[in-house]
C-alpha cells in the first residue's frame, strides 16, 4: 500500500467519540487563542495587502475582524495570513512550526459554507493536528533544519486531512488530497522576518483545503506522491534525511495534542525566545535593580533556538519579533514583552537599545533542555546575577499557560478589531465550541462583535 | 547587492523597441498555440474540476472556452490548468519546461483587467520568459533532475516578473515578487501523469501573478531570498547544484526566445518522445510495408529523455501521454499521434497494444543530440528498418513548425470548444495581437466565437 494511503488509512481509523476530554479541551483553548490572533492580525498592513479589492468575490465565509464575507478559499487565504501576522500563534513541537494557523482558517470557511457544527470543526481539528504532526515526526527535525517552514510545508498535510475529514472524504480521496499537497507545499525560512512570512501561513491554509476539495471532486494525485524517487521525501528532505516508518508509527496513542502537545505563545514574538524572556522577567522582578545598572548580558540557548536570524538586532517592528537581543532586552528594561513594543514607535527606545547592545549569545549543548535558556546580567558593580528556565510558560501540557491568562491573552488580542463586550462574548461561545450547533453561530458573533 | 534585485535590475533594463521582430514572432506564435492549447483543455475533467461552482466570484477575466468571466487570480488558475490539461504546450530547453502556460494566463487576466494593449502583453511576455529562462539557466539540469517541475517551480518567477512588467513595477517591487515567488514554488515530478500536473501549472500561473500583485502594494519578501543559507537555490538545488552567476549572465543578448528557442509541440503527448515518433512515422511513411510484419522495435534516446515515467507502456488516457511505448506504437501503426488516440476508448486497440508490446528502449550517451532519437524495427522476416531523427520538427528555431502546421494544430485544438468560422477569426487575430489596441479586443472575440 502506498504511503500516502497508509496515512489515510491512519486518518480514517481516528474515532472522534474516543478522544481523551483533555485533547477536546486543548482543542478549544487552541482554536480561541488562535481566533484571537487571526482577530488581531486582521488590521495589519500584511492582511490589508492579501485583500486586493475587486480581485475576490463575495461568499458566505467571515474574514475575521472585518466585515467581509468571500468565498471559501479567499476567506481561508486572508484569515490564515491574518493569523500568523503578528507571529503570536500557537507552536507544535513535531511540526517544527504553527499547526492551528493553518488548519482553521480552512476548517472554519469550510463549516461557514457547509453548515457543520462546533463539534465537527474541533474533530477534525485534532484529527489535522494528528496527521499533520505524524507526518511532521517523519521528516523532522532535518525538514526545517533544511531551510523549509515547516508551518507551510508540513502543515498543509493537516489541513488538507482535517478539511477531507469536514468534507466526509473517503479514504482514498484522502489519500489523493495527500499526495496533492506534496505539489503545492512552499515556503523557505530565508523569508523570515519579513511580510511574505504569514502569507506561508495564508497560502497553505488555502492549499490545504483546495487539495481537498480537489480530491473530493475526483483530481487524482499519485499514490507514491511521497515515497517517490521524485517524491515528496526525497525532493524535499533528500536521501537519508527521513523516516517514512515513523509517520506511521502510534497514531493517537497519545494524541500528539496530549504528547508533546501544542505550547500557547505568552509573548507576541517567535517561540524560540521565550524562554529567555521568562528568565530575563524573573530577573527584572527580582535581583536585578534597575536596567541602567546592566553591563553585560549572556543569554545561553540550544543552538536549534539560537538560529541566525534570532541573533541579530532589531531593525524593524517585523524583524523585532525574531530578535533575541531586542526581546531580553525589552524583558530587562520592562518586565514584560507586549504588543505595543513591536510597534515602529517602541523600536528607538534608548535604554532598551543601550540594553540590546550588551547583549550576548551563546549555544549550550542540552539536548534534553533544548526550549530552556540562562540568562547571566552581570552589572555595572561586577555583580552577577544568574536566571535559568527549563521550559517557558506555556510550553505543552508541562507548563501550560492558565485559562486566565489564556483568557487575558484573546482579550488583548480580540480588541483590536471587536468592541470589549463582544470579545468577552466570543470567548464565552469559544469555550463551548464543541456545543455549538453550527460553526456560524460563532462566526455570525464575531462579525456583530466587529467594531 | 542581493540577487532577486540584479535579476530585476536586468529586467527593468530590457526595452521592447529593441526587441527582434523575429522574437515578437515567436512571442506570437507560441502565445497563438498557448491559447489553442486553453481552448483544447477547458473541457476536460480537470478544468471542470477546478472551476468549484460557488466558491470563485465574477470578475471581467473570460475562461477560455467558456462563457464565464472571474477574478484574475482564479481566472489565471483556470486558464493555467486548462492550457497544460492535454500536455500540448510548448516547452523551452533553457527552463526544462513549459514557459508560455505560467506566464500567459496571468498575463491575459491582468490585461484584461487593466485593458492593456496586445503589444503590452507581447513585450511583458518576452520579458517574462526571458526572466524565467536566464534564471533556469542557473539551477537546471539539476533542478528538474531532482524531481522538481521547472514548468511550475521555475515558471513562476517569469510569471512574477511578467506580471510586474504588465503593473509597470518598479526594480524594488520586481525584486519582491521574485523574493514572495521562491517562497510560492512548488511542484513534484512524482505527480506527473495525473491529473495534479495540470494543476502545478494553474497554480503557478495564479502565483506568480500573484506574487507580483504583492509586491506591487508593498508586502516585500527578503532581499536575499535566492541566495539565503535557507533560501530558494539552496533549500530547493542544495550546495554545488546551482551556478548563480549565469542566472545574471548575457541577458537578451540573444533573447533565450531566440537561442535556444521554443518548442511548439506537434504531438499531444511528453516533448521528450517527439524525435521518437518522427523516426517512427518516417518509418511508417516509407519503408515499412504494415506495423503486423513487425516483430522487434528498439529506440534510442539520450537517458534525460528516457525517464522512467516515459519507459512505461500505457495505462490510462493522462499516463499514455508520457508512454514512449504507447506513443511509438501509434506512430508505427497509424502513421501519426493525434489527439484522439489519447482518448480512452483508443488505449486498447489491439494492434496498438501488441506493438507496444515489442518495444525495447536503450540510451544513447551523445549529449550533442539529447532531443534526437534513432527507431530500428526488425520484420519478422528478418529485415532491420532504421530511422534516425536529429531533432523533431517544432525543436525551436533551427526546425520550426510550419506556419501553416501551426494554425492547422490551433484549428484542431480550438474546434473543441469553438466554432470553425470563430477559430479562425480568432487566429487571425492572434497573428496581429501586438496591434491590437487591448487584450479584451482578443479574448471578447474568443467569448463571441465559444460554442
Amino acid at each position: 500500500m502506498s504511503l500516502s494511503r497508509e496515512l489515510a488509512k491512519r486518518v480514517v481509523s481516528l474515532d472522534p467519540a474516543s478522544f481523551d476530554p483533555e485533547a477536546v479541551k486543548w482543542a478549544r483553548n487552541a482554536i480561541a487563542d488562535m481566533i484571537g490572533c487571526t482577530l488581531l492580525g486582521a488590521p495589519t498592513e500584511t492582511t490589508e495587502a492579501s485583500l486586493m479589492p475587486g480581485i475576490y468575490g463575495p461568499g458566505p465565509c467571515l474574514l475575521l475582524g472585518r466585515k467581509e464575507r468571500l468565498g471559501m478559499l479567499d476567506a481561508a487565504f486572508v484569515n490564515g495570513t491574518a493569523g500568523h501576522a503578528l507571529d503570536y500563534d500557537d507552536t507544535s513541537k513535531s511540526l517544527s512550526g504553527h499547526p492551528t494557523v493553518i488548519i482553521i482558517p480552512g476548517l472554519l470557511a469550510l463549516a461557514e459554507a457547509t453548515g457543520a457544527s462546533g463539534k465537527d470543526l474541533t474533530d477534525a481539528y485534532i484529527i489535522g493536528v494528528e496527521a499533520a504532526t505524524r507526518f511532521a515526526r517523519g521528516v523532522n527535525f532535518q525538514h526545517y533544519e533544511k531551510g523549509w517552514h515547516p508551518t507551510a510545508t508540513l502543515g498543509i498535510f493537516g489541513a488538507a486531512v482535517a478539511a477531507s475529514v469536514m468534507l466526509k472524504s473517503d479514504e482514498a480521496q484522502i489519500a489523493d488530497a495527500i499526495s496533492i499537497s506534496a505539489s503545492l507545499a512552499s515556503g523557505i525560512k530565508a523569508n523570515f522576518g519579513t511580510s511574505t512570512k504569514p502569507l506561508h501561513a495564508g497560502i497553505a491554509a488555502r492549499n490545504g483545503l483546495f487539495a481537498a476539495l480537489m480530491a473530493a471532486k475526483g483530481v487524482n494525485g499519485s499514490p507514491v506522491a511521497l515515497e517517490h524517487p521524485q517524491g515528496f521525501l526525497e525532493v524535499f528532505n533528500g536521501a537519508g534525511n527521513y523516516d517514512a516508518d515513523r509517520m506511521l508509527l502510534n497514531w493517537a496513542e497519545p494524541l500528539d495534542l496530549l504528547a508533546p502537545g501544542i505550547s500557547i505563545k505568552k509573548y507576541p514574538c517567535v517561540y524560540s525566545v521565550h524562554g529567555a524572556i521568562d528568565a530575563a522577567i524573573q530577573l527584572h522582578d527580582g535581583p536585578l535593580p534597575d536596567s541602567s545598572a546592566v553591563a553585560d548580558v549572556l543569554v545561553r540557548m540550544h543552538p536549534r533556538r539560537l538560529l541566525p536570524h534570532v541573533r541579530n538586532p532589531a531593525t524593524s517592528a517585523l524583524n523585532a519579533k525574531f530578535s533575541l537581543p531586542y526581546s531580553v532586552s525589552r524583558a530587562l528594561v520592562n518586565g514584560a514583552v507586549l504588543l505595543d513594543h513591536f510597534e515602529d514607535a517602541a523600536l528607538h527606545d534608548p535604554e532598551v537599545t543601550r540594553v540590546m547592545g550588551l547583549i550576548r549569545m551563546e549555544p549550550h549543548d542540552d539536548d534534553a533542555n533544548d526550549y530552556g535558556a540562562e540568562v547571566v546580567v552581570t552589572l555595572k558593580d561586577g555583580t552577577v546575577l544568574r536566571q535559568s528556565v527549563a521550559a517557558p510558560l506555556g510550553r505543552g501540557p508541562e507548563t501550560p499557560l492558565p485559562q486566565d491568562m489564556l483568557e487575558a491573552k484573546f482579550t488583548d488580542c480580540a480588541r483590536a478589531t471587536l468592541t470589549d463586550d463582544g470579545a468577552a462574548q466570543v470567548f464565552a461561545l469559544l469555550m463551548r465550541l464543541d456545543a455549538l450547533p453550527r460553526a456560524t453561530d460563532l462566526t455570525d458573533a464575531i462579525q456583530a462583535a466587529t467594531r
